[in-house]
């Protein structure tokens, strides 16, 4: 019996992809170097910003490359090859965009992503909801936000900022788009960390700046209905496509230097390191491993794309759906980036370590960004919906 | 963007999955019985017959059922979440279609079809490549069967087996499908195993069984293509839905069990043992290895289902892909169904091993089961895929 | 430099050693038959008797063998290695000694201790302080003990009980050390379960069983000082114990299965099965799994001897000490019981499964009685020692 | 019963545990800063110097401290807690005496030993027998080594070198005892790593370096007889101390961290970070984790110690069981090491990935250190040993 059946590769703009792994082999000459330096990639930020892809996932009809949610997640992933610190700010960027397609009115949005698409415009965040040091006194009905941020991805030269602050009169988190440049906001050239290096994580400093009410995400407000409840499934979702492609580049250089550089050890019986049993075990495991991981991300993301096509009629239950799709996903991609990037050396040898190659960065990229919300509370979550049938509770992380 | 999204759900003919699900119930009902008797489940396997599910995954131009490869792995599934045994069986039987589909020449199996569609026919297992200790002498154009045969898979109560031997003359392996009845043919009631106790897969002696040349799969003959070689990918994914089905029939059981009869420990700070943080890490595992395993297998069999409608045009490459497909997710349901069937028994407590519950049988089912090929070879094999891009050499075990 | 260093092997009486040796390979005839039937081993318990080890842990000046815990625990993984039921009544017997020496007056237990060693007497357990259905009357100086008691490990042909109930005057729990033959006992033959098949761990029911205050266990009483606190330790310490000697066993059985029977995979490129990289790879990490749980099992039974021999100076601290050494010993043992007779049929392949050989009693065995407290919050325990420094809350659990 | 039980605080001298601590006092201050820095410890190696313990390992008579192997890993281990690089020079220092010890005869090591005590002489390693780069002729009685020697670690600022060549008559290696001062010798500041940055094990060039006979260890020779065969346990026994260093010390800065500065998750219910019950249980596994090895690593000491006390009647079989006992410990060490390094994260939250607190240095050092020799083929020795009965067959990595 023949059916139709089901292509993936045909919810993928082949042009996209091209595009992305452009810049993805553009970003690759520089990583190691960058890795090291740390600080903000500027020059990297231009290409992205000259290749059109900062209007990725903004419709067609607003000046946009119209992508769906495939489109968006690939091109995380494949940035997140080479580079993941530049896959996070441009990942974050989408992300964004949609958080004020979801938070706010129409007019507001569809102004923005316009602007966007046609001025290339890159969006920051400094939006930690954890941090309640920012916030709000509404003035002559102006808002301004005063305080401190932490984890400001990809603030540093971007064009507009998707800011929070708690509001003082009714202790509720207030969201706002506004520009970068904005009189009073200080990105603090502070992040030096680890892992995630090039990502400008660091800290902000808001002094009264001002924010219109027409830049605040009011209607329908932060995770106010079970479609604006995608935006944390959508931060999650890239984190796993951020994982998962640092897990495919861990495994793209050592099976390179496998096959090109590593021995067979004097023990094995083998010519060739590629024909020794235990490190074909390994890459074996590796394999698989991915697998699941693609698999998982794969579902989870036509889920995703799914409730995005039903829009606000989403009920609250099909988010869910959407949620344990992801968390599973988290859940497999976590684990499975931290251990190719750990493992990568059994297969590699020890002349894989020398400082040069910087093969440590996988691992001290996910290392340092699995660590966004716990796992722990992800497994938890899963085993609460396995067990009881409870869906996650929507919140910034879940 | 609003796109057409693959929707698997519809692959499936719900109408077999509502059979499969009626067999699945009055399993179940005897199932925990049977398993301590052993022996040869004969009326769960006529209720089988009386289901017309033997003619699920025969053409409808033959009077079959038309099933595609969802329909048929989702019955092995589906069975295999109450009783592993038939499953198995039920599996074989649709693999040995598989085989003289693939094997022999189109006159012969259009031929074995028909009647196994009219008559409801059952067909038995008698050809373990393995066991060599059945030869083939020719004589008179006939062809004479003697010898031993081990791990027999549902012949006992069949009504067609599919046999091999060694030719004496050219030490090729010869395969055939014959009637159970024929004379010469003797089926022990030699299996009491620790688990897949009513499979019926103990030995078999043929005594001078004469086999009739066009009852010889010797066109294209066994192995022989890349589309032949996908016998040995149905038999893995068999397999893999067997395991699957089991790990999701100990989810259910353990499941029911913590949320009816699981107390909270006393040191647990909750009222119920489903509030318990460290049950709920154990469901959430499960949940996310299982959602594994069903994602790899829905690719696995969607990679089957393509090549299979290829046909002969498949290529030794393509079929690679399949093979890659199938073993990955084979690896992983061996673990899987081997973990939740151990570990099921940390959220349901001491009072759940009993006897009567005999909830130890899905761990004593894929325990043994999963010992058919060593998956430290499947790991190599995915190794070797991974690492140097050499697909499986097929053979009756990739 | 020569220094003396410690030599573990003197610390066990060899005379011990041999005689459970004799136990263990007179049981090992039987057990695969036994493991079969179920019900009370009866013959093997008066092999027990005869061979005088019921006196093993009592002091020579009452009779004994005065054996210290290194042999008492070593004779219980001794028998362990064959026989996991044997070795569980034979190690409950000996704590149920400790907890009498432990909770009552020197007049009481000397006394006891006397009787046991003159007269053989086997001790049985009707104690289970979370079942709290026996309830205790006082009525003109006796105590009356009526109701249900769950897991009553080697009751049945026990000449000896020791039994709890809750005095409904005051709500404590009472302990007693009665004659089995007390009128009102009634042991039901009602234990059957997937492992630890002739414990007869089954139910005891209590009908106004009238109990002597000398018969109480009151001064200093149940784990009312440090040093009454070793009981728990004693109890986990013997499961360590039992955990390791089936781990053992069930390496031994694979062991000589893989050189005697299995065959090398038609893949693997070796002749003979244990030469196969893969199959030695488990037995690398089964020996590495056994000599760790050995390692910690000596450190934990040493802990426990050092604070036997301080006796009632014992501080909480000291005591909490041990209860560490012993939950880290029963986390590692429990895990690589459960790991090893699982995995073993990986190193033996599938014709081990035959129900003949019963290779699946070691996982049954195992996967029943570690039930009996969750690991789970061991490991918190462990955890909170770790981290918070905190020794863990005496309990009839910890 | 009483008996006299091991107490295994009392084989370590406490002046040399002091002493060792002082030094590990005074890396730690500026452990992080080297890290970050790399090349040669210049001031920290005169500390060491200073500090008398080069002379550790060295008998009374001859000038030392007359530390045992317990004291001697025991130093390893407390520096490896703060500065893995400083216990890698230091430890190897102790194992060139070894070598010396054991390939040379008595005037000679006694020698190299009075010499090393009184000058405090600093001992570094170009010996790695891999590497075959370097030949000796012999030329009117004098060796000549030329050529190139790659993971020379603590050669430069060391006083004496242990070098080899493969003599290029016999093909045999030559090993020999030099003075790092020899003309021809040049030491190459190129080891630029991602872990154990600061143990300068670069690469060394010798230029017709002249070795006189008495120089070089020939009697009994390198790996010559089963006490000779000991070396290169010593040498895998240092990097156990390493391994379970790094671990105790990682295991000791998350610890400080959890309680001082992560915060409780806010799905989590408690109110401190340290009463959560996922942190409470990685730190239980942890702990498990610690414990293990240590126990292991005594074992595998008291067996070292015990050999070496033995001397030159030490027979095969015997070198063999110590053998085994180090490879146990060093694959538990490797394993261990890299999991609380790398989890470690898990416990303290996204803020300790910060570059100021170099925490990902533990998994740095580790990482690369591990893979001085393949842990897979250890598991395997362990393998041949628990199936076959067969113990290692002696090498520079076995």
């Amino acid at each position: 019996m023949s059916i139709n059946l089901p292509d993936f590769s045909t919810l993928l703009n082949p042009e996209i992809q091209q595009q992305t792994q452009h810049l993805a082999d553009a970003f690759a000459e520089t990583a190691v170097q960058r890795d090291r330096d740390g600080g903000s990639p500027l020059a990297q930020r231009q290409l992205i910003r000259d290749s059109g892809l900062l209007a990725l996932s903004i419709p067609k009809n607003l000046g946009g490359l119209d992508g769906n949610w495939f489109d968006v997640m690939n091109s995380v992933r494949i940035l997140a090859q080479v580079d993941n610190s530049l896959a996070h700010v441009f990942g974050f960027h989408h992300l964004l965009l949609a958080t004020v397609r979801l938070f706010a009115r129409a007019e507001q949005w569809q102004n923005w992503f316009q602007q966007t698409a046609s001025q290339q415009l890159f969006w920051g965040n400094t939006l930690n909801p954890l941090d309640q040091r920012t916030v709000v006194h509404q003035q002559d009905g102006i808002y301004l936000f005063s305080g401190q941020k932490s984890f400001c991805s990809g603030a540093i030269d971007s064009d507009m900022l998707v800011a929070s602050g708690i509001d003082q009169g009714t202790g509720k988190l207030l969201i706002a788009a506004i520009p970068t440049q904005r009189e009073g906001i200080e990105l603090h050239h502070d992040w030096d960390n680890m892992g995630q290096r090039q990502t400008d994580s660091g800290s902000a400093t808001f002094r009264h700046v001002r924010v219109e009410q027409h830049e605040l995400l009011l209607e329908p407000g932060p995770l106010s209905t079970p479609f604006a409840c995608l935006r944390p499934l959508i931060a999650q979702l890239t984190f796993v496509n951020m994982f998962l492609g640092v897990a495919e580049g861990a495994f793209a250089e050592a099976k390179q230097y496998t096959q090109a550089q590593s021995r067979a050890w004097f023990l094995s019986g083998v010519e060739r390191a590629d024909q020794d049993p235990y490190i074909l075990r390994h890459y074996g495991e590796f394999w698989l491993q991915l697998e699941s991981v693609r698999a998982l991300n794969q579902q989870a993301i036509l889920q995703l794309q799914r409730a995005w096509q039903i829009g606000e009629a989403l009920t609250a239950e099909q988010r869910g759906q959407v949620a344990i799709a992801v968390a599973t996903a988290k859940v497999a991609a976590s684990r499975v980036s931290l251990d190719i990037s750990n493992r990568m050396f059994e297969v590699t040898g020890a002349r894989a370590t020398q400082a040069a190659l910087r093969l440590d960065r996988f691992w001290r990229n996910v290392r340092t960004q699995t660590l966004h919300d716990p796992v722990d509370y992800k497994i938890k979550e899963l085993g609460e919906w396995a067990l009881n049938a409870e869906v996650p509770q929507p919140s910034f992380y879940s």
